[in-house]
């Protein structure tokens, strides 16, 4: 498929991540405006509710573009997923006569603030990247103990906290917590030492479910995918993770990226799943190409500084796909809603540069990288912004998440200040 | 603290569980109408909604109880929990001239439907039964390793999943689930055949916080308790916990009792926690009695059968108070919401019969309990109905929770069948 042409000329560059191919639905506001819900076209937003008011658009009822958020859109179901698509697709294409119509409802994205795209309904937090988990485990448990023994037969996963999740720009607080060392004789309650960051996609359910799906139907449900990344106090998680896992090492913030960019989009970009080295059981089992190739990569930039690309690795790497994961997380029953986000688990690829992780790049401090100014990094230093960025590579275009950001601010003198 | 009584006369007797001292906070429905806001009163419902239209309840907006939840009120805090309680009080007691102003807006409770009495924000479960974490410990991990090392310094919890709450009288549905015991080769995909429940109380957050709550200010916000049962496919437990806590096995459903019991009926019952074998950090340290002397039972029904009573054990038993969990819980800066919803984790006694689970009361199915007609049980069997129950006794009078019941359906023949 070749790069699709648009009337918004920013839109049909090789490498712009916003390409008529794409259409990313994200909520935006520009200056003494409410947020609401827009899609991305090269440099430009549209504005989907007031498309939407005008007329333009009609898919779903009156009120579904309303609220600040994709939820109740992405509750209509697949069908009118398809349907918005096509009309956003045939109105912004080159020389459709709805330009006139549509040209007032553009807004100068870099003039826009971006807001959470969705209400998250819950967050479960997978765990399906081998070379993160073999390396976390040789960490925490030793190389004989490193994957699970469960790892290979089910995408392991925890739930996690919806609360906490948060909009790319959003400045993240280094938390205290219950910590723990190793040659410690007892705990102390103190700012984090090993403040980490996890590279994730995030995948988000559209269409609710009140039973086991099968890989195919839980592919079916899901409406897109965004960056994020899940922010890991260490030293916290260390000492409480077991025996019933992360549970505050993962409760201060988790980052999404602002654009969902739909499985539509993306769907030029599946790929098979890694070569299975035992069988899946049956409702596991791979029902098709439900990965995907997509580039990613980490930069850190200390306060003032310089970016340092720390990691590049590819979603290809990931063991079990998003439907895989939302098939397991309703066998036993569990009803899923719109908006529920599944995060993939950190991706990293089976070179050291590959690693999606601080804690693995740096070998949990045994080896710190060195940034391109000449400073070391073990961990996330006060001041320090991390920036996730990924993007599909099509024959002439690009299908790009745009930023998922965060800088670190330090820990309250006290928490209880307040 | 004597018997207040009341102008409803059913709700004058020692024993009886919703006296004007109690006033719990439910939604029900009666034949044909919504289901709406209420308050029991001996064996009747007053209808908050209709009492507010009417204006003779006033606390908060115009649309306060307009949801059939307890969200919004709860929203409003404390001054308006309060108020609400006093005028309650006030109004449904004995020689109280508001007597024919509100009798037209009583129903039976026996003619009523309950339904949930909130929106469900995020669900966590703690595991703060000291009995309960030793006996597990011990069967999952051995006598050496039973409590784990963090145990006696913090409030061990993972997040659970909010879609999969219920309210009793919710039928529950075996599930199936990937299992692999101890002598298998590998895992298979089949109904779970340990399925267990957990008798625990349930906090509601009233209040929601955004950073760190020290311990007196996390038991503020908590609006009130309910019974909750936390049902557990324990071979699905055992195959996935590690090392990211349960996911799949606590994720069929979990039922909690229809009547929130308010932090300020359940006052005069606080009591102290249990002697601290090593003592909490500052920010984790008891800040006056905090836990609750109510007594609790367990009873399972045969599908036509007669109920036998298989525990009976105290809330005084739990380690931790509800506002340490709290606090625990918002300790890394995760922002708490109203309707989050925060078990408290088995109570289980000291004595045998004290046990809070059927994995404890047959120790792992090595040793099979004895119901009144004969019939022994290991796990539950289908058509096995679990009810909770729960007491607070006064001088003269008792605050109860209602029931807390569900009853095992047979596993699907494929879950995938629809």
């Amino acid at each position: 498929m070749p790069l699709k042409l648009s009337w918004v000329a920013s839109a049909n560059g090789a490498d712009h991540p916003f390409p008529l191919n794409n259409l990313p639905y994200g909520v935006f506001s520009t200056a003494g405006t409410d947020p609401r819900c827009g899609v991305a076209i090269g440099d430009m937003i549209l504005d989907v509710r007031a498309a939407h008011a005008a007329g333009l658009i009609t898919v779903g009822g009156t009120r579904v573009f309303d609220p600040p958020s994709w939820n109740a859109f992405m509750a209509l179901g697949q069908d009118a997923w398809a349907d918005l698509r096509d009309r956003l697709t045939a109105m912004l294409a080159q020389g459709s006569d709805a330009q006139a119509a549509l040209e007032p409802h553009l807004v100068a994205a870099n003039a826009a603030q971006m807001h959470m795209p969705i209400e998250v309904a819950e967050f479960t937090d997978f765990y399906a990247g081998r070379h993160h988990a073999t390396n976390v485990g040789t960490m925490f448990r030793g190389a004989d103990n490193a994957l699970p023994p469960n790892w290979l037969h089910m995408p392991i996963g925890y739930n996690g906290r919806a609360s906490s999740v948060v909009v790319s720009g959003t400045d993240i607080r280094r938390p205290w917590g219950q910590i723990k060392g190793p040659g410690d004789d007892t705990p102390r309650f103190a700012p984090s030492q090993r403040f980490d960051m996890e590279l994730e996609l995030g995948a988000i359910v559209g269409t609710p479910s009140d039973g086991p799906l099968s890989v195919q139907d839980a592919f079916d449900n899901i409406f897109g995918y965004v960056l994020l990344n899940d922010w890991s106090a260490r030293d916290i998680q260390a000492w409480e993770y077991q025996p019933l896992g992360p549970f505050q090492a993962k409760a201060t913030a988790t980052t999404i990226s602002p654009w969902i960019v739909t499985a539509a989009a993306l769907a030029p970009f599946r790929c098979d799943a890694p070569v299975r080295e035992v069988p899946l059981l049956d409702h596991l089992r791979d029902a098709g190409p439900m990965g995907y190739d997509i580039d990613l990569a980490v930069t850190l930039t200390p306060n003032g500084g310089a970016p340092t690309t720390i990691a590049r690795t590819n979603a290809n790497a990931l063991y079990y796909s998003a439907a895989q994961q939302l098939a397991h997380h309703t066998a036993a029953g569990c009803p899923m809603r719109t908006g529920d986000l599944l995060g993939s688990g950190t991706i990293s690829g089976a070179e050291p540069h590959q690693r999606g992780s601080l804690l693995e790049l740096a070998w949990g401090g045994q080896d710190p990288f060195q940034l391109t100014d000449g400073q070391t990094r073990s961990f996330i230093e006060d001041g320090d912004t991390l920036a996730l960025s990924g993007h599909a590579r099509g024959d002439g275009f690009t299908v790009g998440f745009g930023a998922c950001v965060g800088t670190l601010l330090p820990a309250l003198a006290t928490p209880y200040a307040r």
